[in-house]
């Protein structure tokens, strides 16, 4: 069982996600603590997130426009380098070959060693979005490292092959084999969720079931918060 | 370990299969004694079974209309109150986009508070079309209860907000974790499936797998007959 | 635990593979040992494993050509009957219905009554042209059987209804219930690898990873080499 | 401006429509005539006709089923060799490479020499389907003369390299050049027309509109009754 | 040649256009005109108009949100019923069976009996996105009125069959047939136009070619300003 | 009536073709003649060209590898700057929007500003290609232009937007209005077309077709060879 270490090779790492919150809530913590480390993150959402609300006025576009915002403001409270958005609709994402170009476009933009996303097998999974995410994270990694694929990819300014070497999985019935403690940087992985503020209107009342989920996980470890990821062996 | 007492918050089931007869002989029996307790059941079948047949010179539109009418007897007998197809071509079901909208506006027409459906994540299952059903009714779980996805289908007379709130899996690997005894309805569920004639030419007799597999079922438990559950935890 | 007798009823025997080469790595031991008793095999590649270089300037067709020309000579080394290619491109493989009906015309095609692919569940398998080759595999298994389903493939000359009675995956995390042993092949497997110059350039030394493979599975049963199979379970 | 002449080279003809009915009120004379002459002819309706009703209470399968039956009465009417349904849904016919396969597949098939279809250009046609069916129809020319296009499709019992020599347009904005007396074989054609008793169940009445249009185009060339077409120069 | 009086009839009318201000600059002094006259007038935009700017910085949805909120305002200064937005891609439109059925859909709850839109067949056309909503529109005609298409349609709260009896189309080299005189509504048109802001930055000089367009139009009935209709034959 | 001073502002020019040896027999002299001028000419073939032989046994990647060699020969004698070949099937291709955005990418990048491409409005044309192609070059050139539009391809090293001026069409019914002489580069045009050696086995002599055809347009200009064009106006 292993904890921060696992991250220890990391200089550059993507998370790549369906939903903005979806990062923030399951590893806003280690994502804050790798930044403070020095490592460069990169932070992807492949939908817009643009059913979220139950208001049934609400204007699909505005809606996305205020989580855009509100992923920028979360994005400098953890210190990540960048974020991407890959403006798919909310509840209709497909791992199909065009996001798999697009995420892979993105491991050869930003040059990352490290990659951290939805377990696309988890059984238990009830999101579609999330599989999806995560299937074409996995699918897009082998490609990305091939000099023919999408070739076009690899002239745009400050892009290279795909170097991915590390991958962690999220949301997994997979025993985890990592336990990351986030006890110290808990109030900033809070902040950073609160800034979703059209899905946590309420602050911190309405993430009770977060702090509950990590420290559950914390105390198998006896610390106050962990958050968990299991590593799949890549080659 | 459950049985019957699974159910007893149901009162509004839906079930999502493949084919018609796929309800009848997986869990017909259990259907049966729930529409016997007042639960109003909504069978979907997502395909014709329009290919189910050796007899090469059949019409496929000539056989999908005979397995209508044959869904339509089976149903009275077992005291479903509407069923539906979804008009697939049977061999070729695919969990997209569509076929989750379908199955979504389903669950906000019925108001469903329970599913049943093919567990999509099953290893053993060789069937394609079983894997696609139940795949697309998990998928539809979710964007089914969000206001802004395919908002057109809460326009419909008596639709509104998806509430399913349990999920039962059928066909799975997954230690199961409801024996529900159907001896005492097991001659109306094998009526029911007799009354798919164009499938069970022989009656009773082509049922004997079925007679096997639920037998064996209820050994476990100690009784004739049972039909076999997992529930699937959703948020 | 069974080994060779597992195929002991296989009179003809499809592998479904993505890549040129797949066969080969994976189980070119059992393939040329089979082919030997007399048993007649048929080698599809899903892909033109088109995208298999490192180097950028390759033109794809003629990386293409060449693969299709060294699956050749592999399949003259192994005994392999016939080879198939189905000219999807590497990378970007799916498994979608028009693959389905490729592969059930080949299964119609050929009468093989035995098939070996991928294991589309393996949760660790991060290629996804090998998931999405066993998934079409196995989903073409069943429409194959039935009259209904693409009549016209039945018009070919030699074809008939599909009729694989057995099913067995390779790179697959399910316990393997077969050690194939290749002790006495193995020097024509080797043969039949490095017959794709293109992808092996420096001979054997570039095939220390398969050898290491192939003898941890042997230490098994304790012969020298081995491949690994699972059964699984169809009707 | 020529007539019956046009088609004086052709042995076997091929008529791509979209609906049941589509041959027999547009062409059925024509087609009649040349049956009668010893011309092979093969009917294709790329649709099942199946949303053909304002009667809302119909189970789509069925009516499919009816026209069917009703397209083969009205073939044995006029002497057509053989029909073939495509089986797509009315109203929703797709040129795509799937149809243009379908088709491409019974030139090959019927060794046609001749093709007699919807013009896909004209600017006031208002049926999507008419449109589709002409346009794959006229797209399938070229790749069925050519060995590599789907070659399985050559493998077919009977089969051959597509050999069309002559194409005809119908519902065509284009100046018709050939005007096709019918008068002698009106009776025949009105009652292959009227074997669509789903269509036209007033009989005779409900063909007022043909007879109109019919004697209208009769009229140019003084006589009683005639159909168009367009010869479209093909290379 | 006709004017004003083309659209006598008409009580009930949709324009189907691609992008926010289409249907203000092409033809909003008619609709002015109209509604003033009592007509009830229904606007649909296929597309969202996301990529309308030439600033590069801007976020794709936040400009949807601002041509969403112009469109309200153009549509309260020319009196329309209710607006419309289909949501899809600015510069991605595709005239296919998804944008098809959410047109017909509005024909049968706005229970419009006039159509006006793009002419599919200009060939003159350079922007996809219009020939596409054009095409769409046009296809969606036929299928509105029949009940077994798309039936849940016919569902929603005040939705009947499709009822549409009158095409009008513009932006067409086929000979306009209407030159409606707009004159003395054009302070209105003007205003609509000018309410797209963030397209007409700069107000009413940015409007000199729609005005040199609408004069020259106008110049033919020897008014000031004109649109210009070719009303398309249906049946 | 213009001829060669139609281009006469061209720097940068496009040709989007559909197979090889397109480009050459259509307008190879235009091309040669601007070529001399100084202008910079781009060459895309959207297809490999890999049905192109009536040769059953030969193998398609083998096919598109010679015809690519072919085309860059041909490109040589011609002058052509740089060719693109974007990959897809030869009788196969469609106008959707993954082609769309490979050949505005092509806009972006070579900074052309003119196109040359077929017309895909010619109701004559028998080829689906011609039309795919046609198509899909004149719904780029809008989309191209803004910068929201697949904005990573303006990332690319050397790309900008797209910044085409002109269009013109070749293989058209509409009347061309441009008479451009190739009298004295004909040797040229027919050593470019023969560098198609699979195409022109032969050599002049399978050319002759082609002979007649531009005699026959320098006939009405009363030169020996002409080709002809038809500008589109854009906007």
């Amino acid at each position: 069982m292993r904890g921060f270490e696992a991250f220890e090779k990391t200089q550059r790492l993507i998370v790549v996600a369906a939903h903005p919150d979806d990062l923030e809530t399951i590893c806003g913590g280690a994502i804050c603590k790798l930044t403070h480390q020095g490592v460069k993150v990169f932070s992807v959402n492949c939908t817009l997130g643009d059913i979220g609300t139950q208001d049934a006025a609400t204007i699909r576009p505005a809606l996305a426009s205020t989580r855009l915002a509100e992923t920028e403001e979360a994005a400098r409270i953890l210190g990540i380098e960048r974020t991407y958005n890959l403006g798919h609709h909310d509840g209709e994402l497909l791992p199909d070959l065009e996001l798999r170009a697009q995420i892979a476009r993105l491991y050869r933009l930003t040059q990352a060693d490290t990659l951290v996303t939805f377990d696309p097998f988890w059984a238990g999974q009830i999101h579609p979005d999330h599989r999806a995410a995560g299937q074409a994270a996995l699918d897009a990694y082998m490609p990305s490292k091939m000099p023919l694929y999408r070739p076009e990819q690899i002239n745009e300014t400050g892009a290279g092959l795909g170097c991915i070497e590390r991958v962690f999985l999220f949301s997994t019935s997979r025993e985890p084999d990592i336990y990351f403690e986030v006890t110290e940087v808990y109030e900033t992985k809070l902040a950073a969720c609160m800034a979703h503020r059209s899905q946590f209107p309420t602050g911190e009342e309405s993430l009770e079931w977060m702090k509950e989920r990590d420290e559950q996980a914390g105390s198998v470890i006896e610390v106050k918060y962990a958050e968990l990821f299991k590593e799949m062996a890549v080659w």
